[in-house]
């Protein structure tokens, strides 16, 4: 019995991006999808309710960041994360590779893990293939992810490949450690970087051999180009089974959802939303919004006239402007809330187009309004 | 026709305290009440709906702050603070005095009014009498508050007599200044310090023959004793006239409100709850708590077991620990939740023990199981 099972439901007739349904043991999510990042355990600032009434039903937490503080044990004597957070929807969390190779310092890779120093306090610590799976065991998230070495772009073909090798070794390792197959599903990761179709190729038919319940794809958006990124997803989903769920890491602006729907994929995570929120920009249906700007002082519409989210029924752009200003925690709660509505109601729009085989249609109307068609589009 | 009046109910047979409520253009709120500060015409972290789950029907907001940034102007343009902040319940405003005392720099107080240099880019402003009505007419706040003088503590006679004269005067200035009496209601504010009886009567006695619709006792919780702070309201309160509010300010430890209602208080405001949440400390029936402490780690229970607030109902100690000590946002969200659920749920029983002659009763109780008879009793 696995714990993660994909349900393929319709393919888009014009496009063939996949309408499906995945099922964990806390509930199931539509796909394609996307979800929050919930840092560190923590929700940046949205309340398992309001998520709810989103539409959401999965959320990423950080492996890396839980173990650190407050640490696994302390999560697992709460009884796993889902009681600890208080969501008792799906959760998915990382490796914690990604925050060792971003947050941390003096990292060395060897082939048995990876030596680093933590952000926090600079204490010396090892993160191998079978802690990660031992931490996200722990933590009882439905889905964890598998450790893997993700390269910069651009990265030698030489070194990508050795790493491409070492992410499948580890890969097996991780499987290995793995205690809990009947409630957590673990899921491998496909390297190969941007410019190396037989290094994802390699890496497809390594990890596809292993016979992970759920795949995702790694290495991209790390700074290559969108046309780069979507040949890579071009030719990766055909290497990978048609009745798992594939998942594109780090991915989240509006047109790179689509895009990566169209290319066969079924789950985003993104921080992108957050982030920029808590800058004050908000992703609206005609492009991007700079609630900060001088020119929305005296402009009591919502960010969003399209938007029927609580930010947008309640708030105008200036008493928003006004609180990003101003420092105000409150503020950012209602950006960070417009933009994570905002993208799940894209993907909700997504599903129903597939649905009706017009997903082609449904995007070059979307990118038109969005501002993406023009010459100097912002990538979100 | 005034805009605030004050409904009589009930006079507690053991104590003296008040039941009432306050009409207002935006509702009514039941007395004793407190409210929540909202600093800068913003909530730090807590929407409308949320407080108004709790309870609350009226809140604070901080002339200074809004006059700096955004402007009146623009609160104006948006049809005043109600629809700006999105707040339909009443709103009460200071007179902005309090923040260009304990925030600004070079404030020079004459008798037209107070020059001094902002604190967010140090420009040269001016506020007066007329300023302070005119900003808070612009905003258009339920219950406006008189400019007043609040020296420190202590303070000499002489120093204190003049002072007192000025806050009559200015108190006059105000009234003058007052364009919307059937929309706002101005609160004129007693002052005189703690350790001058007759002061306090000379300006009790200024205030009063001015006809207010309301009065305030501004000048206490400067740093005088408990003892001091109850002899001054039990002598000042008789000198107020039964028929309007009596609002003590800036007063919000569970005690020295159960303390000021037994004295004649009718309503009460305090940044203490949020910014002692800020901080990880916590007001419960049981004393404060202070959920950064590690013997909390791996506490699973609630905040307050005999809590049914949001935060008690669904998170544990151990969990809000965290989020404290990796400075997330919704920690302290969490934590300020709680204590103003908190203090708006002491005032609710409050006025049930006044409905039913027994506050005497209630205040013994509850300072025996907060702790407030310890000899080693802290202020919250
Ligand atoms: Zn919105
Ligand atoms: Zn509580």
């Amino acid at each position: 019995m696995t714990a993660i099972r994909y349900e393929h439901i319709k393919t888009c007739k014009q496009t063939g991006a996949r309408l499906g349904k995945v099922h964990t043991p806390h509930g199931s999510f539509d796909t394609p999808c996307i979800y929050a990042g919930w840092n560190a355990g923590n929700r940046k600032n949205d309340e398992p309710e309001e998520l709810k009434e989103m539409g959401a039903n999965i959320i990423l937490s950080n492996t890396y960041h839980l173990w650190l503080r407050p640490g696994e044990e302390i999560v697992k004597e709460a009884g796993g994360l889902h009681p600890f957070m208080n969501w008792d929807g799906a959760i998915l969390t990382d490796s914690g590779g990604y925050q060792v190779f971003s947050l941390s310092d003096l990292r060395k890779i060897e082939e048995e893990g990876v030596h680093f120093r933590n952000h926090l306090n600079g204490e010396k610590l090892f993160l191998s293939p079978e802690k990660a799976i031992y931490i996200q065991n722990a933590l009882g998230s439905d889905i964890m992810m598998a450790l893997d070495e993700c390269p910069p772009f651009p990265a030698e073909h030489d070194y990508m490949k050795k790493s491409v090798e070492r992410t499948s070794r580890w890969a097996e390792r991780c499987l290995n450690a793995h205690r809990q197959t009947d409630t957590q599903g673990l899921f491998g990761i496909i390297q190969g970087g941007g410019e190396y179709e037989d290094l994802r190729r390699l890496s497809a038919q390594d990890l596809t051999s292993m016979d992970f319940p759920g795949y995702a794809i790694g290495g991209l958006s790390v700074g290559e180009s969108k046309d780069i990124m979507n040949r890579v997803l071009e030719f990766t989903t055909p290497l990978l089974p048609a009745n798992k769920p594939r998942y594109l890491m780090g991915v989240g602006s509006p047109d790179s959802l689509i895009d990566g729907a169209i290319r066969g994929i079924d789950m985003f995570d993104c921080v992108l939303p957050t982030r920029i929120a808590r800058n004050g920009t908000c992703m609206t249906s005609e492009g991007r919004l700079v609630v900060r700007n001088a020119k929305f002082a005296r402009d009591f519409s919502p960010i969003d006239p399209n938007c029927d989210c609580h930010t947008c029924k309640n708030y105008s752009r200036a008493y928003i402007r006004h609180l990003v200003k101003a420092n105000e925690t409150f503020g950012f709660r209602l950006t960070t809330y417009h933009n994570l509505y905002f993208l799940l109601n894209l993907m909700k729009q997504v599903r129903e187009a597939i649905m009706q085989d017009r997903l082609g249609d449904f995007k070059e109307v979307f990118f038109e309004q969005y501002g993406f068609n023009k010459p100097n589009a912002k990538n979100f």
